[in-house]
């Protein structure tokens, strides 16, 4: 096994043992992003001389005996929405043209802190306003989208181009690519990582987490991200858990939700199919199946919409009237529509996220995790508006992809995708778990005991020329 | 002394020693508000036959030994935005025909756990959205507004008509008559008091509190109410807090901010003298004054009504479409108003709202309470709109009547308006102290201390038919 070809935790356990040193380890993920990024576009910028740098002090340290945790020397990608002092914030757009970022972003300083080693910053859908990420191209089938607004963090991952990513998600950015890619993303508890230093798309639904390999390798990098931040509005003030996964693989005593309505409303067969035999393979391992149903379902995509519209369009107020024509004409037509949206449309979105929460605070005495796909269907094909479905309705792509992943965000609940396989072209498949607010350590343990079982947890993603 | 004329810690310490009886306290009262209240129409609706009925439980549990506290055999007045089960809550408005609330507010609650004794319900401003509650008038000239929205509370305690009564306060409801009347008024903490059975105004602003004729008043009537309540949304989970009035009467140590901008701008001259003098006073009492600027002053205004104003609408919105002929034509127009605001000016609102409560954060650390004019006038004559500035300028009454107050329900922090005298007509002046979140037994403090140095602490308001 090459190097870039580790998981996280495989590399961390490798450089902890002096069995593999920071420099090779970045030598190699970094020949792997010459040998990919043509057909992948995954990055806006490598740094690789500032990274071969940073191995190298890595290196230094840890021979000298100050060994930092399981990130000291590993190789990340930072989606280009997340401020590193002295960097370009592109933010993927050209409205951003001549930007440099002043100051660390709260993020960045905890995974420098930790030793981790920066490749370089990744392609967001501009703004992360989008689903597709248009300038990158899926791992698996480069005719396929990336999925967003994550996409470039999303394929680095999945390709063996980052040993570990970050991402933002805010209707789904990171969940949507991960599983389009067949990786391992989380979007914790809302308010659980800082977002200082992060560009905004909805302050009220924003989160930043990571993308990975395996669910221990998310584990690794919660753990190094979670924590308070003097400036984080939506700081929960909490100490800095750490987020160890049991030793156990079996899942008794553990209720698993398994939604009645909506999540398997709309979705195509081949992921129906997927998820319900891994929420099989968890009842197997000892969970039990409790059948649940999601409230206000009807209420979802509304609520989500008349959050994030107004907010981004409240972010982009300047720019929108200095230099519209700098946005892509996707991004521009939705911020010039959140300047049609009323104060009553966005307090309706609000007032429903009130009741929603409580609803969701309730499911979740019922019930430990809840298991449902993480979007509805795999990678759609590069410049594909629109998805049918069986029922007979016609929904964009867009509106498919937020679909599933928008409770989390409203409600703010941990959710976790983790790949359940793939359907007939080899397009990897995702599953969601989704636990209580601070339920972190639910979720992950529910994942790290299903991809216990799997054949091939961890894979790279082949890419041929 | 007749006992209508007695502070509520008067009343409760003769209570509490067998010199006066519950009935006989309540009896008074009610005499009280049968010579007064035609002159003054601070009462909705007067519920003697239940007052002396809870006044002769009240008195038989004292008798029995089971004395709940300073509260106990109390009569008070609620404003009728508050939920008393089985009796309407009118709002004072047309809109709330033949309504009848199912269940107590949890304020009403409180005090009912507190042994208190309901007198009736107060009239508001309609649903609390003015400044003058014109159907009631001013307790020391009734010629002249009582102040809103809870000028039936204010006038009905200035009057001895209540011994102490329960209001609102969104942009100064409680704030505003309590010193055009001449009594004091808390608007707590933001979320401090829970609102669950309240009618909502502007919930990101709104706020219960007591009204009282002496700052040890509001002290005893604020134990009862703060507290946690599982539905309370704003609620800050913190367990029931004592506000225990300290013994000594000095101030020694306590940091008194006195701003150099905005709170003496546009002020009536007697106001600015008496309030002045005042801050002596306490500077007298070993008070250090500290000169402090006031954040953010020009954004106050256009945050306190970009928040409220469409919150009132959406709080509306289905009456208005329903029934829009019976609201009047002041609030009708307002909430019609609210209509025309865009997401982009609530989300302004919101974000300087943000930035204002942190700017008053590092107020705070400078000092530890900041002492202000409440209101920049006294009671303006019934019917007056407009009041005319030294400057030059036009200021409609309810501009001038909030323009002080809104910082307080911005940012959330506790304020106390207190008697500091009269104008050359023997119209009362108001003074403000306000300070940090969940300082309250500091705002106390210098409030009690300046009180104490007083001639006429508490004095009812002599009303003559």
């Amino acid at each position: 096994m090459r190097p870039f070809e580790l998981t996280l935790g495989e590399a961390a356990d490798a450089v902890a043992n002096g069995e593999l040193s920071p420099v090779e380890l970045t030598r190699s993920v970094l020949e792997r992003i010459e040998a990919v990024e043509e057909r992948l576009g995954s990055y806006v910028a490598v740094t690789g001389e500032a990274a071969r740098r940073s191995a190298a002090l890595a290196e230094r340290e840890i021979a000298a005996g100050r060994y930092r945790g399981p990130l000291h020397g590993i190789p990340f990608g930072l989606k280009d929405l997340i401020d590193v002092a002295g960097l370009p914030t592109s933010a993927s757009s050209r409205v951003r043209e001549g930007h440099v970022a002043q100051a660390d972003s709260a993020v960045t300083r905890s995974l420098f802190d930790a030793g981790a080693v920066l490749l370089g910053k990744t392609h967001t859908h501009e703004f992360a306003y989008g689903l597709t990420t248009p300038q990158t191209h899926n791992a698996w089938d480069q005719g396929r989208v990336a999925g967003g607004s994550s996409g470039g963090s999303a394929v680095a991952v999945a390709a063996g181009a980052a040993t570990f990513a970050l991402g933002t998600d805010t209707g789904g950015s990171i969940r949507v690519p991960a599983a389009l890619n067949g990786v391992v993303g989380l979007k914790p508890t809302y308010g659980l990582i800082p977002r200082d230093g992060v560009t905004s798309l909805s302050w009220s639904l924003d989160h930043v987490g990571p993308l990975t390999r395996t669910v221990r390798d998310a584990a690794l990098v919660l753990s190094a991200l979670a924590g308070q931040d003097a400036e984080n509005p939506a700081g929960l003030g909490a100490a800095r858990p750490d987020h160890p996964l049991p030793r156990e693989r079996d899942l008794k005593g553990l209720r698993i939700g398994v939604p009645a309505n909506y999540y398997f409303d709309r979705i195509g067969p081949e992921v129906d199919t997927a998820v319900r035999r891994a929420i099989a393979q968890m009842s197997d391992l000892g969970a039990d199946l409790v059948e649940v149903e999601i409230p206000m379902a009807r209420y979802i995509q509304a609520t989500q919409w008349g959050l994030m519209v107004p907010e981004a369009t409240a972010y982009h107020e300047r720019a929108l009237r200095s230099v519209p024509e700098r946005y892509g004409p996707d991004v521009r037509v939705l911020l010039e529509a959140g300047e049609l949206l009323s104060a009553g449309d966005y307090l309706r979105a609000q007032r429903a996220r009130t009741l929603m929460r409580r609803e969701w605070g309730r499911l979740f005495e019922q019930v430990d995790v809840i298991a449902a796909p993480t979007v509805p269907m795999t990678a759609a094909e590069a410049g594909q508006d629109t998805v049918e479905w069986p029922d007979g309705t016609t929904e964009s792509v867009s509106d498919a992809y937020v679909r599933l992943c928008a409770p989390a965000n409203i409600t703010g609940v941990p959710a976790l995708t983790l790949p359940v396989g793939r359907d007939h072209a080899g397009l990897p498949i995702g599953m969601q778990l989704m636990g209580p607010p601070m339920g972190e350590a639910l979720v992950l343990r529910a994942g790290h005991a299903y991809e216990s079982v799997r054949s091939d947890p961890g894979e790279v993603a082949v890419v041929t020329a």
